[in-house]
């Protein structure tokens, strides 16, 4: 049977580009699939098209919050993978979890936009649960780098302290989305604004740690 | 013609990664697609959002089987394909006959969500079509498995012994799918019940089968 | 500005790739989409399911055959593109041309399921529309052929009777589905019946030219 | 920390890759899309099917300008990486602007086919916000291409002139776009014939450059 297990091993290599495709595929899907929560205004008579669509806002702000937030976690997918030399199974059934969280993101998109304005708990309620999805997608990439180190998967050496660095800054991402899950309980549209600037700070964020790679 | 031949046969070893692009993005939309079943639900007046949600319980249930399922049935998807070398037109439509029951799935994942918990024969006519599908699903994947065998399509030689032990574990799993439908005609709860945690099975076996290959 | 031209013509060798990479996303959103087009029927008191499930045949007849056109289509993309060695700007239009009606198939085929036992007029209307998204699809096919052939961008050279074999091949594929269009006004059932066993007939066709590619 | 650095410069070139399939996911996602907005017309009693489509003309007018402009959007993003041989982050990230574009057109689509024959503001207001999108993809192209000139990411290099004609170029094209949000408040059915003919001509156009390389 070492024929076998010599012809798995060498197909290792392959496997990460077909989970990267695979993902990329997932994430593309699930950041277009947002435009389809975007509904045309029905109007009342006397009514205008232009204040209408404004009165939306809601609908658009959590469709560019979450658009945001894939194009982030695709980024950071991107970053992560490209330091991954090695698939295990392991590795594409945590993989499959955080994709869970990336996919269903257009539902607590669309319910975090119909509950925004809502002046009961109701729109509480809704912004914990787009939190909470957002955290569990924090957590699965932690899991993820997490797993990695410890199978050696990655394709250079990294020494201890590097290494927890590394876990301690996915860590950090994780604490915030969390925090956000308590934030929501005192205001939704607040949350969607910190949502919204925390998806922008993580882009300038890795815009300057690759812009300045020596230091 | 037989400049056209060698062409042809050259070519074939690039076949198997376009199947295998093609078959990523009918998964991947499939498995992204679930989403859409998911509707906010309508509150009475009075009725609260959280207890609402609660309530729409059997939609998450099946949308998270189905997720498992479909990325169950994509790695296992990978795993074939990483031992096939050669693609020839059986293969291809053997592989769409496949594809047809996955891209379908989200189909009888809203029938089954919404009948779940109907206490008419309608429950259990909902989670036998869900079966159904599945059984059609590995059935495929056995004739595909059995096609390539025959057709020496892999890239490595197996013993007739291995052969049959390889196919025996596709019809097993082919068995308890449609065991499932049966199941279908006592309890719809018990059989989503029973589909996810075969998928979860499924996903820790693997798992165990990769961590000791050598075994 | 010679630098520009060569770096240009060298990676035309890439483009073929992309073009194929883009097509298969189309061909597999589309034939994945289709889905979407099947509803839960709508319970009259005291009906049950499996009835109500079996009335609703033209819309699952009319998914089968568009998910089998719509694999036969990438199956022959899949061929032609093989023998596709360079692209150039004409053949990424026509290919647009081409996806366009892939992309819309799922409109028609709704169109036609719901309107498939209609006994009036309409139904017979519902049949040309979609049996002319179809012709216009086996135009389009013969195009990109045509224009591959005269501007030689095959990756293998064809005789002149080869080529005049090859069109009139593509040719009369466009004769069977434009034959649909009369067809459509005798009787819309029968339309779909002979488009589905097309697809089927073209699939075994297909299937018996390359097992047997010497002769 | 010189090894990581040499990792992610080696990395580089296959950046542009994966950034080409998401994108190409994106593209071909929201080409794809756009066929949902396609609705079959509900007939009033005594109403034919035939002349209820043809009423249908502002969607399949608005699906086929968009579906055209999309065409073109993929066939000038496939040129332009083509050129672009390393990918920093902030490339990424205007390419994710790009991208949000692209995948928002079929919400703006749907609007304008729905309000083109609207005799009040509301069709100006429906065809200045289609404009408008158009206009945002526009700007993003042009940012990209300057970005990534400023940043020396193309494979081959451009004389000081080469690279203002190749920018003037694409701010040609967002003047367009920009003047065709004026031309909004004139006409909302000319602005999508225009809109139309634009993309035909850049196909075209693009055709032209393309046949006559060493020009």
């Amino acid at each position: 049977m070492s024929d076998w297990v010599t012809v798995a091993t060498q197909s290792d290599l392959a496997d990460t580009s077909r989970i990267e495709t695979f993902s990329d595929g997932v994430f593309a899907i699930a950041i277009t699939l947002l435009v389809l929560e975007l509904h045309i205004p029905e109007l009342e008579p006397d009514e205008r098209l232009w204040p209408a669509l404004v009165d939306e806002w809601p609908h658009f702000g959590a469709y560019l919050t979450s658009f945001a937030i894939l194009g982030i976690m695709w980024v950071n997918h991107h970053s992560m993978f490209r330091q991954i030399q090695r698939a295990d199974r392991g590795l594409m059934f945590l993989n499959l979890f955080l994709l869970l969280w990336a996919a269903l993101l257009p539902f607590p998109t669309n319910l975090f936009a119909e509950y925004l304005l809502d002046d009961t708990i109701d729109a509480n309620v809704a912004a914990a649960v787009y939190s909470t999805n957002l955290t569990l997608a924090a957590i699965s990439f932690s899991l993820i780098w997490w797993h990695v180190l410890r199978r050696h998967l990655v394709d250079h050496d990294m020494t201890p302290a590097q290494q927890r660095a590394s876990v301690l800054r996915y860590s950090i991402g994780t604490a915030f989305y969390a925090a956000c899950i308590g934030l929501s309980f005192i205001s939704a549209p607040l949350t969607l604004l910190v949502q919204f600037l925390l998806a922008v700070y993580y882009g300038f964020e890795q815009l300057r740690t690759r812009a300045r790679p020596g230091v």
